[in-house]
């Protein structure tokens, strides 16, 4: 991480710091949701939060910081989700139905989300792609593994390949905020709004109970 | 389109003319393929076919044409299988499945094809987008609405919303061959083989006919 040099606003106290550090994260977020894309300069992150950009530096370390600090704000809630449907006592048709919309609910909040963690997964190096699979793939796939088995166990679910399970519930979910274009040539939709939230939370949900609840034959 | 100079090969018959743009949308497929990416240079792009760059601008125009030369040798194979599945005389069902495993082998096939399109709806601007939005997006979207209708028409499917049937079926079919890294660092699985290819497929229908067949209630 670079030393703050004296061009730099003064950090002030530890609050000061942690707002300027919110500050920063929210402008990347807002100009990835405005432009449709992941890639944003530094220089364009410090022009919209009004702040310089040497604090990305001192904040973050480097721009690949400020990415994977944005993606830990955006996933956390999600990741706490999974945590508390790991220890909600229902069923696991409940628990899926209750991570189905935990998934798309993750998306509608940071459209980006899927963008940004394949970014940093495939482009930004091995150790940027470790700390992103450390962080949020394996979770994610430790829980659907654990949630699937122990539908099987109680004869809810049929036995599902959790690979298979894993990448289909995610692209489903994801493929919808990818971009407007597809949405206004092909349907003359400007944006996902919240009908449309709840539309494809109901249409996933079915979707990913037509492959996992035991079949009836 | 740019003139050819001298410095290019002499361009021959209009065989060897059109062998000259077969290996070069060989040579930029195989490079997409190897690096998980859809930025290659033309200069990339000519040093792996062993031509001139020039030739991409007598062949193509530019980057951009051969970018949609390539989109159109890839999917046209699987808007021949709708086009085929339109006319097809078997029940709504039947060729639901059929586009199911139609659009994973194209993806098998062209690991990159969805971020081919999203790319060149996304940032190739406005007329770039209208064209992969006519030629692809488009022809789909019709295909699926009329199918969708017909299945509903004949109380085989229930009343499905297109646009949401359309995004969570692609996104599903795709997520798996979006990059190596979730895949290796989720799973330790370092490549999609005939045997994911074919499970994929069990799995998508499945997910699929969930979300589509008429209610038993």
């Amino acid at each position: 991480m670079q030393v703050p040099t004296a061009s730099m606003a003064r950090p002030g106290t530890e609050q000061d710091r942690g707002a300027t550090a919110t500050r920063l994260l929210a402008a990347a977020s807002e100009l990835m949701i405005e432009r449709g894309e992941t890639e944003v300069s530094l220089a364009d992150i410090a022009r919209r939060s009004g702040l310089n950009s040497a604090l990305v530096k001192y904040h973050f370390g480097n721009k690949d910081g400020l990415l994977l600090a944005l993606l830990q704000r955006d996933a956390s809630s999600a990741l706490k989700v999974l945590d508390a449907l790991l220890r909600f006592d229902a069923s696991p048709t409940a628990r899926l139905k209750l991570h189905v919309a935990g998934i798309v609910n993750a998306y509608y909040r940071s459209p980006y989300l899927n963008r940004l963690i394949n970014l940093m997964l495939h482009h930004r190096g091995p150790d940027i792609a470790r700390s992103v699979s450390d962080f949020f793939v394996k979770p994610v796939v430790e829980f659907e593994t654990r949630l699937l088995e122990e539908g099987a166990a109680r004869g809810e679910f049929r036995r599902v390949d959790p690979l298979i399970f894993y990448f289909t519930l995610f692209g489903a979910c994801d493929h919808l905020f990818y971009g407007r274009q597809a949405l206004l040539h092909g349907f003359g939709v400007t944006e996902v709004g919240d009908t449309l939230r709840r539309r494809l939370i109901a249409h996933v949900t079915d979707m990913v109970l037509g492959a996992t609840l035991a079949r009836e034959d």
